[in-house]
This record gives C-alpha cells, sequence and structure tokens, in this order.
C-alpha cells in the first residue's frame, strides 16, 4: 500500500512505470500534458480495461489497453497521437509483473508513433481489485475528409469484416476456464489503425467503421442498423470463423457472432465502392481475410437480420447480456 | 453481470448512465468524440479514483473524479472542456446509488462549462472491485501568454496557499475510522478554475501552480522545489490550518503538511507580484483564506525547509508513502 503516495509512490513510478511507458525520459511532471496542433479535427475516447486473465495467447492486458483505445480513435478516421495511462493496481501485485504490463502496453505505442502524454496510479487494499486494471484515453487527429458515424449506413451499402471472428472471446474463455481445443487459440488483439487507414485512404466515402469488441459481430451490426435507422442482412455462411473459434462455440453452444473481438472491424460502404474496398483491404497484411458479409436495406420489423446457411431468414439479435464477462 | 455488455449494458446506460451524465440526449453513440479548436494550445490529464468510502461530508467519488481531473487543467492554467467518463462497477452495486454518484459528477461539470464527451463501463465480479472506482480525463484549453510548470520557481519567489489545508483528507479518515471531532470536518473537495483563473489574470507571470492532494502540502512543496533545483522554506505558523484538522492531527499523530486536500493549491508568485496574488485571491469567494506561507531561496541541502513556530528549521520531507489510503 505505501507505493499508493508519497516517496513510495515515486518510487514506484521511477522504477516500474515510468522506465517502462516512457523510456525516452518523462522531464518534469505537470499536472496535465501541454500539445498544439493547430487548425485540426480531433477525436477523444476512453476505456477502461479489466480482462481477466490478465495475459493470454496474443496478448495481455497492456497490449489490450493500447490496442483498444487506439482502435476507438482508427474506428473514428483518427491517426491516433496522444494515450492517457491510468492504473488501479492491487496490494500485492508482483512489480516484474506490472513492469511486463507496461512494456507490452508501450511496445504497441510505440509501433503505432503513439505518444504516452500522462498518467496515474492508484494502489487500493488487497482484495479490493482483481491484480490490476488499466484506463487509457486518447486523443487523435481525424483525417481531412472522412466523415465516419454509425448513424451513417443506406440502403444498398454493403457491410464488411476485416477478418476471421471469434479469435479473442474464444482465447479467453479458453484460458479461463482451462479449456484445450484440437487447435489452439490466439486473440485477435491487434492496433487497427494502418488497416482502416489504408481503407479509408481508398475509400473516402465509407460511412461506418466499428470494431466489433463486446457482444461481438451481432452487437455492432445491430448498433449500425438501429444508429442508421436501417436493417443489416448478413449472410451466415460468408462470415469467416476461424475452425477454432466454430469448435468451441459448437462444444460450448455459443454464437460466433456474439463472440468479442479486439482486432477486427466492421465497415459499411457505399455498394460501388465494395470491389475497392476489399482490394485495399486484401493488399494490407492484416487484412487478407476481408469479406462481404452482408447488405443494408430499408429498416423493417428488425434492425439485423441473418440469412442462415440453410436458407432461412432470422433476426440477429443483441447478445442477452454478459456472455463472456471481463473479456476487455 | 449483466450489464457488462449487450442489451443489459445498454439498459444501464440509458437508464442510469445518460440521464445523469449526459441529460440533453447523447445522440449517436460513436468510437470517439470529434471536436474542433483551431489554434489553440491544449492539455491534457487523467486520474483515477478509488476513494473510500465512496460518499464523505463535503463530497463523494463522482464530485471528486469531476473536480479532481478539473484541478489538474486548472493547473496548467487550462480552461477544462471535455471530460471522458469511465467507470469500473463492482457486482451488486445499487444502481440508485450509482445514478446519485452520476448526477453528482455531472453537477460538478455543468457548473463549470465542462462538457462529459465519451465514457465507458465495465462490471466486474463481487469481490473484485470495492464498490465502484471512476476514472476520469480531461482536455483543456491554455490561456493564452500562461507558462506554468513545477520547474519554474526561482530563488526570491513568494509561495501562497489558496486557503487552510487538511480538510479532506480529515473528512475521509475521520468518515473511515468512524471518529467524531468537536467540530465537524468537511472535505475542501470543488473545482478550482475560477480561482486559479481569477489569480493568473492578476498575475500572468504566476510560475507555478499545484493542487496539494496526495501527500499533501508537504508532497507539492518538495516536488516543485526539486523539480526547479531550489529550496522551499515554509514558514510553519503561516500555514492555515483549520481548527478540526489540527486538533485531528493533535489526536492521530498526522502533520497537517501530509494531509490530502482537493481544492486548495499552492502558487508560487515572483516577489513583486505577492500582494497582487494575494488581492486577486482574497476578491474571491473561494480565496478569501489565501496567504503567504513562504519563499524560494537557492538550492540547498535539502529541497525543502520548514521554519517551526518556536523558530527552529528542520528538512520539509515527503510523507514517506501511503499516510491516508485510497483518499481520492
Amino acid at each position: 500500500m505505501s507505493h499508493g503516495s508519497g516517496k513510495g509512490s515515486m518510487e514506484l513510478l521511477e522504477t516500474v512505470v515510468f522506465p517502462a511507458l516512457v523510456p525516452g525520459g518523462v522531464g518534469t511532471l505537470e499536472d496535465a500534458f501541454i500539445f498544439d496542433i493547430p487548425g485540426r479535427r480531433f477525436a477523444f475516447t476512453t476505456d477502461s480495461f479489466v480482462v481477466s486473465p490478465l495475459e493470454f495467447p496474443g496478448g495481455d492486458i497492456g497490449k489490450l489497453a493500447a490496442c483498444g483505445t487506439i482502435n476507438d480513435l482508427s474506428m473514428m478516421a483518427a491517426k491516433p497521437i496522444l494515450l492517457s495511462v491510468a492504473l488501479i493496481l492491487e496490494e500485492g501485485l508482483d512489480i516484474a509483473f506490472l513492469a511486463k504490463m507496461l512494456h507490452s502496453l508501450h511496445a504497441v505505442c510505440a509501433s503505432q508513433g503513439v505518444r504516452i502524454a500522462c498518467g496515474d496510479t492508484k494502489v487500493v487494499d488487497r482484495g479490493k481489485a482483481d491484480g490490476m486494471f488499466i484506463n487509457t484515453s486518447g486523443i487523435g487527429i481525424v483525417k481531412v475528409g472522412i466523415s465516419l458515424s454509425a448513424a451513417n449506413a443506406r440502403a444498398g451499402d454493403i457491410v464488411i469484416v476485416s477478418g476471421g471472428i471469434g479469435l479473442h472471446g474464444t482465447t479467453v474463455l479458453a484460458q479461463r476456464k482451462n479449456l484445450h481445443f484440437a487447435t489452439a487459440a490466439v486473440s485477435d488483439c491487434a492496433p487497427l489503425f494502418s488497416l482502416s487507414d489504408a481503407l479509408l485512404s481508398a475509400v473516402p466515402l465509407t460511412r461506418t467503421l466499428r470494431d466489433a469488441t463486446r457482444g461481438g459481430l451481432a452487437a455492432v451490426v445491430y448498433e449500425i442498423a438501429r444508429a442508421s435507422k436501417a436493417c443489416i442482412v448478413i449472410d451466415e455462411a460468408s462470415v469467416p470463423v476461424p475452425k477454432v473459434v466454430r469448435g468451441a462455440c459448437a462444444f460450448l453452444g455459443m454464437d460466433p457472432l456474439h463472440i468479442a473481438n479486439e482486432g477486427r472491424f466492421i465497415a459499411i460502404v457505399p455498394p460501388e465502392s465494395a470491389g475497392a474496398a476489399i482490394a485495399a483491404l486484401h493488399a494490407h497484411p492484416d487484412g487478407r481475410d476481408a469479406c462481404v458479409i452482408g447488405t443494408v436495406t430499408p429498416a423493417g420489423r428488425f434492425p439485423a437480420l441473418l440469412t442462415t446457411a440453410i436458407g432461412g431468414t432470422r433476426p440477429l439479435e443483441m447478445p442477452p447480456g454478459e456472455l463472456l464477462p471481463r473479456i476487455c
């Protein structure tokens, strides 16, 4: 608990937090980070991360905390530039483990040219948090001439997914329940800016980008359809579902469309741009499995529909509640 | 737990979180808030709040979460404009209580003209958090022509405190330990922008502003002296300590200089501006008890010294560790 304030806190910052997050040195510690960017449009977002377990194949809470906020900015066509990092640490957390998580967070930021601008560290008593929680908030510069919104989908538009779905949720669940599948599940957790920016450069008239995190593809499709006052029809057979996700879902009675992703997005594009969009995504190493999975139609009785592999149609529902708690 | 994602989460947002935080309506929910402010200088800060108990005389975690980030911006001469609100909620938290905390947070923002721009809500299992934690990050516009830093103090400068110290820490401690003093302690938790801005308008050459939160006045003085490579000498008899704080400290063997505040700041001003600074603070309803408490001298053996009431001098130390855990 002595790491919560005073000398102890300064020691924790100077020996663990700063070396990991700001390897170049922090300069004078101020109450806020000051920056200038004349005449641009900005995006601002925040996300807390409470994933359990803190490490999983393909990522950890540090990587997730960087990717989550970078991706929220990317989905608004904003190049992430500044990140805040606020830690809530449980008394007794292993310091080497903390450093590992922070290095993981920093590595993503460094690879993306994102500066860690400000931070905060709180320590709570043993049993009053679950290891560690991280909040990151981010500021990005919006790409000129691009205007994305969940409310922009129009009848006739094409729905694209950037890759195979469900890996993050399946991985965390397997890790948590100690399940072993024939193929090991590895989280898709990744920063999406480069891929989304490639799409926006090819198709500036893209209507909507959304990363399919909590609630999975179904929740995102449902929310876009509702915000746009349209109906979205997803062709189930077209949705790329990796073998391990399909197997896990069959085994556990879950729907891949409800499983969380941390490195996949949905794009809604005008019909005449669908080819260019798919070509731009396929040309990028992270977008090789991108494909068209549906279309936007006029509003109907349900916000979203699923045409099933055997030719039927059923409403695509939001997952009813917390299917997989603490996935991010 | 069902409030953590999917339909349950949307319900929680629509029935509790949005009505409290964004009473005018939220419009389309996007991944990030987009804003334009051409040609200005910005400040960016973050803070997590883990105070225990969640309510105390003079405030609660909601008010604290708004004031803490507003104050960090104010201390960098930045007018707070945008706030993010990220909630980590423990399963079983009373919904009416949550709404009360959010209304409290919103009331401060509304009074200060701060817009709640974006947010996030996570739910963790019972026992995996302590009721609720809140992270707020904030963006402010820096006042033109002002340049504040903890590194700016110079020998000859005057040290001012904006009011009586130690009330927040004393109040939270009394509440937590169920202590009753002759006079009830009430937290000083308050937004500081208006008062700090009045000072900066009167004394644009102000060197440093710092709110004296964790670690109290001593920690802030110590940090400023260290950052400025100077020594700060505090005259103990000049420091305004309310009777209830003095009594509680005598009773519990604590030093008022180490007790946290949530609505008091230290200002370092050039000697020729000390009169104007005090006059500006006294003219503001929140600054009536402001006074000079010390001077900056050339660097010496210790970053900070205290001249005691009986004429001695001793080093003013950082509090060694967590004196009062979870004060904010």
